[in-house]
C-alpha cells in the first residue's frame, strides 16, 4: 500500500516543543522506526505550518495513494478549507492526534475534520499513527 | 469595465468535487462562457488555496479595478483577515457562493465578509457570478 | 416568462422610509422601469402588510407563474409559516433584499426563508430586484 | 497480555441494530476473530445494558488486566459515574467506538469518558476494537 | 538587546488602511523613529499576510533574540497555530494591538494569542509598540 | 360534545404539500370520515393563515364549544399572540400536530402552545385530530 | 392634542381575561375615564389582533396625530414589522404594558419595539396608559 | 393485538406520589380498567426504576408484541440508551407522558425519545395511556 | 403624600456628564421645580455611588415614607443587593431610567430590579420622575 | 433518631480513590466512628453504583427512618429519577459532598438533587456526613 | 476557638424580612443562643451591607481568628472581590447560606465564594450558622 | 506631568497576597522606586476596597489630573458604575493589570473597564503601571 502521512502546523517541532505533552521524540526518528516495521509499504511525508498548503497537499495525493493520515494539529480547530478538501477528495483520510484532545483546552475540544475522516485516533502520541497505518494495512 | 474574480480554497477543483453541490462544469468552462457573453469588459481571475494570498490578492487589485467578485469558499466562516482586507481597500467587493450555504451546515450559516461586501449573492451555482458581473456592468 | 414580485411589511414605504437604508426611490417607479426593460416578460406585483397574506399570495402564485421573488421585509427573520409555504409549493423562490442585512442588527442575521429559497440576493438596493429578474431570464 | 473489552447498552444487538450504522457483523463472531489473531493474549468480554454495572465491571477489572477496552454505547455522552470509575481505578483503558460519533447527532459529539481515557479510537467498524488491542500488545 | 516585531495580515498597509482606527502613519516610519529611539538595541521587523509564515517566522526567531513583539492581525482572534507556536518556542513574547480591540466588534474581543503572551498592551496606536519595547529594554 | 378544530397556516394544503411528511389525504376527506365515525358529535372546522385570524377563532370559540383541537402549524413555534388567547379563555385546547415535530429541524422543537394546552398529540399523522376526539369524548 | 393608543393582540379581552394579571376593568371604561380627564385633547383608539393590521395602523396614523401609545400585547416579544414600521414612521411611539413584562415568562423579557420607542411605561396596570399620556400633554 | 406498556422510575408510586402532578389513581387500578375496555387485546405491563433494565425490557419485546407504550419517566429527559433501544427494534413505540411536560422546570422540556417515538401524546393524565392504545387498535 | 427619589452612582453628575444621552440639566435645578409643581407633597432626595449605601437608604425610607423612586444608574444591571433590599421593604418602589436603557450597550438591557418592582419608566430624560410622582399621587 | 445514609457510585472506593480528593479513610471505619460518636441514635449505610436502585432505596426508605443523608456521587449532576424518588417521597434528605464540587469540573456545578433536599453540605471531607447527621440530632 | 461571623447584605433585616424565606428570628437572638451553646469558644460578629466593607472586615480578622463563617447576601452571586479577599487571606472561610439558594432565581444558583471555601452549607435556615460552628469546634 | 493612580479591591495586600500570581514587593515600595524614576512628574495615589468610593476619586480627579492609571481589581470584570464614572469625565484613563489576566479563570476574560479606556496593560507584573507612566510622559 502507498500512505501519505500529513502533519501540520509546529509538528515540525516535534521532540523540542512543549515535551509534557508530546513527547521528546523527533517525528523523523519515529518515521524511521514506521517505515522498517512495515517496510513492504511505502510511506510518505509531507509537512507545513500553511493551511493552503495543507490543503493542496491533500489535493495532490488524491489518484497517488491509498490512504492519507492527517495530524491537521492546530488547524483541526478552525479550518473548514481542510476539510472541504478532505470532502472533495475521494481517498480515504484518517485524523490522528499525539495528545487526547478533549482533556486539553476547550477549543481544542472541536475538531472540523473528524466528522468527513474515516475514523479519528487521538492520545496514543507517536503511537497514534502506527495505528493509523494499521488500519489501513490490516484490512 | 475591469472585473477580477477571486476565488478561495477548493474551487480549483470545481466540476470535479462534489458534483451534487456544486454542478459538473469547470470553472475554467465556465470564465470561458462568462468572457464571451461580456466581451466589452475585462474579467480576470485568480485563485489560491492559501488565505493570506487571497489577502495579497485584495490588496493588489486595489486602483486596478473596477470591482471584485469574491467567492472566499471556505475561509468566508472563519477569515478575519479577508474581511479586514476588504475593509482597507476602497474597491467594492460583492460576495458570491455557488450553493445556498444557508441550506447547509450550521458553520456555514456565518459570513464574515458579507457585513463589509456590497452585496451577497448565493445558491444559484456559477451563475452567482453572472449576477455579480450584471450588478458591475448594469448600473 | 412570467414572475410574481411579492413585498412584506414596510415595503409599500420605500422612498419614504428611512432613506438612508432604503433609498428614496418608490418601488412603483423602479417597477415600471424593471417592466421596460423586460418588456417581453410579464412582471406581477403584490404588496401586504399582513403575514398570512403573503402565505396566501404565495399558495394562490403556485402553476401561474415561472418564478416568484421575495422580499419578505421584516417577516424574514421571524416568519416559520412563510418558509413553510415556499416548501409547501413547487414554484422556485428568490430571496432578495435591498440593505445587506448581514450588516444591520444581530436579529436580522437570520433568514428562515434563505433555507428553502433557490437563491439569495442581498444588498444591492432596489438592484436586487433587477438580478432576480435576470436570473430567471437569463438561464 | 490480559486484556478486558466492556460494552456498554445496547452493544449486545450488534448485527441486528441498524446495520447501515453498526455493521451486520454480531460482536461474538468478530470476538472470535480477534482471539485468534492475539492467540498468545488472553481477551476477556463483558456487556451489559446496566450502567452501575458498567461500574461494577471496571472496579472488578481493576488489578486482575493488564488494560481495558471501553465502548460505553449510549451511556459515553452522559456517564459521569463511569468516568469516575475509570478515574478511581488504576489500569490504562482506551475509549473505542464503531460509528465516527462527531459525524452524527449532535448529542453524540461529547464524551465524557474520552478526557480520563488513556486515547480514543472512532469510527473504524469492528476494527476500532483490533486498533485497541494493537495499542496494548504492540508496546 | 535584539528584539523583532512581527506583524501579521494587513498591517503592511499602515498609514492607508482606515486611517480613523489606525492612524495615518506608515510602519516604517514609524520603525525608523523606534530604531533612533533604541539606537543601542536591534530592532528587526517581520510582516507576513499568510498565517503559517508567521509561525515559521516565531519558530525561526527563537534562539537568536531576546524577545518578540507580535501585532497578529486578524489572526489574533482565530489562530491556534500562532499560539501554538508562541507555546512551542522559549522567548518571551508580548501581544500589542493598536487600536483598542474591546471597544471594537464582538469577534475581535477574543485574543487566543493573550493567553501564552508575557503580557498585552493595546489600543495606545504605534506607540503600543513603543511600550513594548520600554518593556523589554526597562527590566 | 360540541367540538371545533382550528387549523393554522398551510394546513389548507393537506394532501397536496410535502406528501412525504403531511401524507397525501386532504383534510376535507378526513374530516368527513371523522364526522362519520363521531356522528353523535358536532365537529365543526376553521382554517387560516392569519395569525390574528386564529386568535379571533379562539376568542369568538369561547363559551360555544366544549373544547377546542388546535393544530397551529409553523405560528407553533413562535406566535405568542395564539398562547395568550389560550390563556385568556377558559375552554379546554388539545394541541395537535401531523408530524413528529421534534424530530425535524430544531426551530420547530420549541411550541409556544404546549405549556397552556390542556395536553399533545404529535406524529401520529392525521390521527392524531381522532385521538384528540377520542380525549374529549372518551372522558 | 391629538393622540392614538393602538393595542394588539387580546387586548380586547381586558377585564375578562386573567384578571389576576390584567385587572378586571373593560379597556372601553377606563378610555372613557381618560377622555374625561383630557378632554381638551383628542384620544383615539384602535385594537387589532392581526400583527400586520398594526402595521397599517401605525403608517395610517403618520401625520395626522402628535404621539402614539402602543401595547402590542404579544407581538411586543416577536414581531420586527412593528418594529420597522415605529421605525418608518416619525411620530414619538410610548411603549406601555399593563403588567410588568420582566416579572413574567422569560419570553416576555425581551421587547424589540422599547429600542425604536421614545420610552416604556411598565407595570402599573391601566395606569400605565395614563402615564404615558401624561408624558405627552405635561411636556 | 399484543402491547405492552413499559413504565419508568418512579411510575411504581403513582398515587401516591405528589397527586397534584400525577392524580391518585395507582397505576394498577387504571390497568385493570383498561384491560376491561380492550378486552379483546392483550395488554401487558412492566415497570422498572433502572434504565438499563427499560432497555432490556425494550429489546426482550422485540418480535414479541405489536407495539409499546412507553413511559419512560425521569429518563425521558437523560437517556441516550433507552432512545438507541428504541432505534434498534423494529416495534412501534409510543411515548406516554401524564403531565404536560413542557409545562413544568426547564429540564423537562427535552425528551431525548420523541424523535425516535412513533408519536407523543403528554398531559391527559392517566388517560394519555388510554390513548396511546386507541392508536393501535383503532388504525 | 411623602415620596424618596434615590439616584445611584454617577447621576450627581447629571447635566454635566455625557449631555447627548442624560441631557444638560443639573438634577438640582429639576428637582425644584417637581417640588414647585407638587408643592403640596414632600419629596425628599438622597444620592451615593456606593451600592450599600443605597441599600441602607432603602432599609432607612420603609415605614416613613408613601414611596421611592429609584434610579439604581449602573447598579441596575448588576446588583442583587439592591433587588434584595427592595424585596425586603414594604414600600412601593418605581424604577425609572433616564435614557432608555433597552436602546444602549447590550450589558444595560437587563435589569435586576425591574421584577421587584411596582413598575417601570424609562427613556423620557428627567421627565420619567414627574411621571413615577404622577403615578403616586393620581391614583 | 433513625437515620439512613445512601451513597451512591464509586462511593464504595472511598480510600482507595483519588486520596488527593476523598482522602484516605474508608467509609466503613468513618461509619464505625460515626455510630460510637451518636450511640443514641440508629445509623443504617446502603451503597450502590446503579441508578435505579438508589430509587428503590429511596422508596423503600419512606416511612422508616426520620431523615436520610444522601451523596449520590457522580449521579448527582445527571439524574433525574433521584430527584423525583426524592421529591415522590415524605422523608427530608440532605445532600452531602465530600469534596467542594464547585470547585471541579464545571460538570460537576450542577446538582439536580439539591432544590429538592433540605439542605446541602459540601467540601468537609468525610465530615459532611458528620455535619448532616449533626443537623438532625441537634434540632 | 475564635470564631468571626460575618453577614453581608440585608442580612441586618432577619426576622423582619421575607419570614416565608428567611424565618422569624433575628440574628442578634440566634446569636445569643449559639454563644451559650458553645459557651467555652469566642463567636465575634460583623455585619454590613457595603462590599468593600465586608472584604475589609475578611483582611482585618485575617490572623485574629480560627475560622470565618460567610454568609455574604446578595453578593455571594456577583462579587469578585470577596472571593479574591478569600483567596488572599490565610483564615479557612466556611459559606453558609440561610436558603437553599439552588432552589430559587437561576442568578442564586452561581456561588462566586464556594470554590474558594472550606465548604459551604445552605437551607437549613439559621442552623447553617450552627452547623459550620460544629465544622470548625468538632474536629 | 500630574497622573493619580487608583487601585482597587485587595491591591493593599500586594506582596502579602498570593505571590506566585502578584509577586512579592508592596506597591508602597514600587511606588517609592517610581516616583523616583519619573522625579519631575507627580504621581498620587489612592487605594479603596469600596467600588463606590472608586467612582468617587474618578469624579475628584477630573480636572486636577493630566492622567489616571487605574487598576479596578476585581472589579474589573463587574463594573458598570466605574465603567460610567469614566465615560463621565473627561480625564484620559489607562487601564492596567499585574496578571496575564485573560490566562486565568474565564470571568476574568471579561473587562467592562477596557472598551471606555484609551488603552489596557496586561501580564508585566508591576511594570503594569511603569509602562503606563511611560506612555503619558512619552508623548
Amino acid at each position: 500500500m502507498k500512505i501519505l502521512i500529513i502533519n501540520g502546523a509546529n509538528l515540525n517541532l516535534l521532540g523540542v516543543r512543549q515535551p509534557e505533552i508530546y513527547g521528546c521524540e523527533s517525528f523523523e526518528v519515529y518515521l524511521e522506526a514506521l517505515r522498517n516495521r512495515y517496510s513492504e509499504h511505502v510511506i510518505n511525508y509531507y509537512q507545513s505550518n500553511i493551511e493552503g498548503e495543507l490543503v493542496n497537499a491533500l489535493q495532490r495525493a488524491d489518484k497517488s495513494y491509498d490512504g492519507i493520515i492527517l495530524n491537521a494539529g492546530g488547524y483541526t480547530h478552525t479550518s473548514v478549507v481542510i476539510r472541504d478538501a478532505i470532502s472533495a477528495i475521494s481517498l480515504p483520510v484518517v485524523e490522528v492526534h499525539i495528545s487526547q484532545i478533549l482533556a486539553r483546552e476547550e477549543f481544542r475540544h472541536i475538531s472540523l475534520i473528524a466528522p468527513v475522516a474515516v475514523g479519528t485516533i487521538t492520545g496514543f502520541g507517536l503511537e497514534s499513527y502506527r495505528l493509523a497505518i494499521d488500519y489501513f494495512v490490516g484490512r
